[in-house]
């Protein structure tokens, strides 16, 4: 049975991704070699590389001054190198959600820290309006998409310093307009690739204003002087990114993810509002995540919560029980999972709530 | 034409490994998803994890104390995380390369570092000896194989203070004495898995000793405690590093290893001793590595260095030039590759000797 991957991350890449990286991993672009054992200075690979680097500028319409990154340690590395590279005096944090706290906590280590504001006395069930940002930050923090409290920054925000965004769970799932960014950056592993890969977009003139002694591998001049090959990167997730950018770009690209991202989404939350078993945790709709959506049972059915998750399992949905923090369901409705798996996913909920009496 | 694949990293692995993981990328443990796309937090993968970690400690026989870490980053992260982790005062670092140059530079930034013996005026020819480390530094660091010169401290150093091993591309080559080690490190895209993945032995009781702060990501603590989980860790890599550990239990551990990589170096060096046309770069017998076999033209026959390695491509030979520092010609002979490549290239050798008036 095709499952259906409502998996937070790692979760669904587009099947023309894995398919590729299966054939890549017996034979790799026609080298006789598997994509597991091909020097990364070959030939074949550094195709690889410049195509998935230039292909992501032109999908995301990268303005000039901008470097695409493909480096390890994931997104949790970065809220050290961060302040590591841009952190002088003082940095301004948007507090949205666990991944957010995180990011903003790293930067304590590196000097002083305003929390702008926060959700967390609310379990981040919005996104906080109306703060104000010191102008004298050396940057502004924020984390566009809360993966596990369903919330998400839909627009790019219009600030007077240098904004530094975590876009993990929502890169590539609607256009961005990078100028208004001095670094993007993410793990790999919900839009775009398998795990093991961090992308970062980063201005390079944003660079060079710190004192600090940096580690060489936590420089990110170290990274856009050697073109993102000062070592030995990620060779096959890069190879899996470049699938899936190719599948966008053949597919309307970041626009046309929008269109079927917000199609899908709206399946979903139309049901939840229509059905009497559920509600979604998040009250203010323009805040709602259209990449993951979580849902609970409302108080008197509460009971079925269990039984709701057992039926929909044995109909081939995985990944769809909520983070411990929120409790509940959530599904990720990522850019590769088709809208087939939505409308299983609303019959399902409809049909057990017929079978609740 | 099946390819002879010489490459010195990323480079060979085990049919089983490439075989197995082609499969999971298109159906991982029957779960009806990708490798690529399954969740690090699903029971399968974590069964995975947990598995690479116990065959790992089984084979290379650790003793107990000590934690296998799969982190990202590489072995150049591990350069900065050493002395981030251990350095107080003072560490000691033996330059035998390029590699083992780049982890002392590192460790320059965290506090004062003796390089207690260089063999950078030789190129790297040799591996020094007779050198004395100072009993107050925090720990002395070697880099075990040098895959650009071809050398490799073949035994368990024994000295008096916290060891610390960059075993990048000897890992698993032959049994080694963890308990002589505080900590044990390496890129896993040699010996053990495709590149993104990075291995770290360590041995608990060395932590804690310093007073600066460490970010999250790259104290050893975090990934401790964290069971290598703390963030998501690079599933593929850690799936296929199980799966060459299977391969090497199957085939007599680490001692099987030795033994087949002793036969196929040793193999290769009496050949290039006996052939007319080609010299070693390493003069001393006993510092030649098992992993990697440097060699070049006799002076008189240099004029047929492209030739030759043009005549071994058309064979199928792959990843067999020398790193330009060396020049000449670099045989990478790791775990993976099997004795008739080496027999390939042999014959190849004195096919081309003949055809040489």
């Amino acid at each position: 049975m095709k499952k259906h991957n409502f998996y937070a991350g790692p979760s669904i890449l587009p099947d023309f991704t894995v398919k590729n990286t299966a054939e890549a991993v017996i034979n790799f672009a026609g080298t006789g070699l598997s994509i597991l054992e091909i020097s990364h200075r070959s030939k074949e690979f550094e195709a690889v590389i410049n195509e998935a680097q230039s292909l992501f500028k032109e999908i995301l319409s990268i303005p000039e001054g901008y470097h695409v990154l493909f480096l390890g340690g994931g997104a949790s590395t970065q809220f050290a190198m961060v302040p590591f590279n841009l952190l002088n005096k003082k940095a301004a944090y948007l507090n949205t959600g666990v991944w957010a706290g995180k990011a903003m906590k790293e930067a304590q280590g590196f000097g002083e820290v305003v929390e702008v504001a926060s959700s967390k006395a609310s379990t981040y069930n919005y996104i906080p309006k109306g703060y104000s940002i010191p102008s004298d930050a050396d940057y502004f923090h924020i984390t566009t998409n809360n993966t596990i409290y369903g919330t998400e920054i839909r627009e790019d925000l219009d600030i007077n310093i240098p904004l530094v965004a975590d876009m993990s769970s929502d890169i590539f799932s609607r256009p961005v307009d990078v100028s208004k960014y001095a670094i993007i950056y993410g793990g790999a592993q919900k839009n775009l690739a398998p795990a093991g890969l961090t992308f970062v977009v980063i201005r390079e003139d944003i660079l060079g204003k710190v004192e600090r002694h940096i580690p060489t591998m936590f420089n990110y001049k170290t990274h856009i002087d050697g073109g993102s090959m000062f070592n030995t990167p990620p060779v096959l997730p890069i190879f899996a990114a470049l699938q899936t950018l190719k599948w966008l770009k053949e597919n309307g690209g970041v626009l046309g993810a929008q269109k079927r991202n917000i199609a899908k989404a709206g399946l979903l939350y139309q049901e939840i509002e229509r059905n009497k078993l559920f509600k979604s945790t998040i009250p203010n709709v323009a805040d709602r995540s259209l990449m993951n959506v979580c849902f609970v049972m409302n108080e008197e059915f509460m009971a079925h919560e269990k039984p709701f998750l057992d039926f929909v399992t044995a109909k081939g949905m995985v990944g769809l029980k909520g983070h411990r923090s929120v409790g509940g369901f959530r599904a990720s409705l990522y850019n590769a999972l088709p809208i087939e798996s939505v409308e299983a996913l609303v019959k399902a909920m409809q049909d057990f709530e017929k079978s609740i009496k």
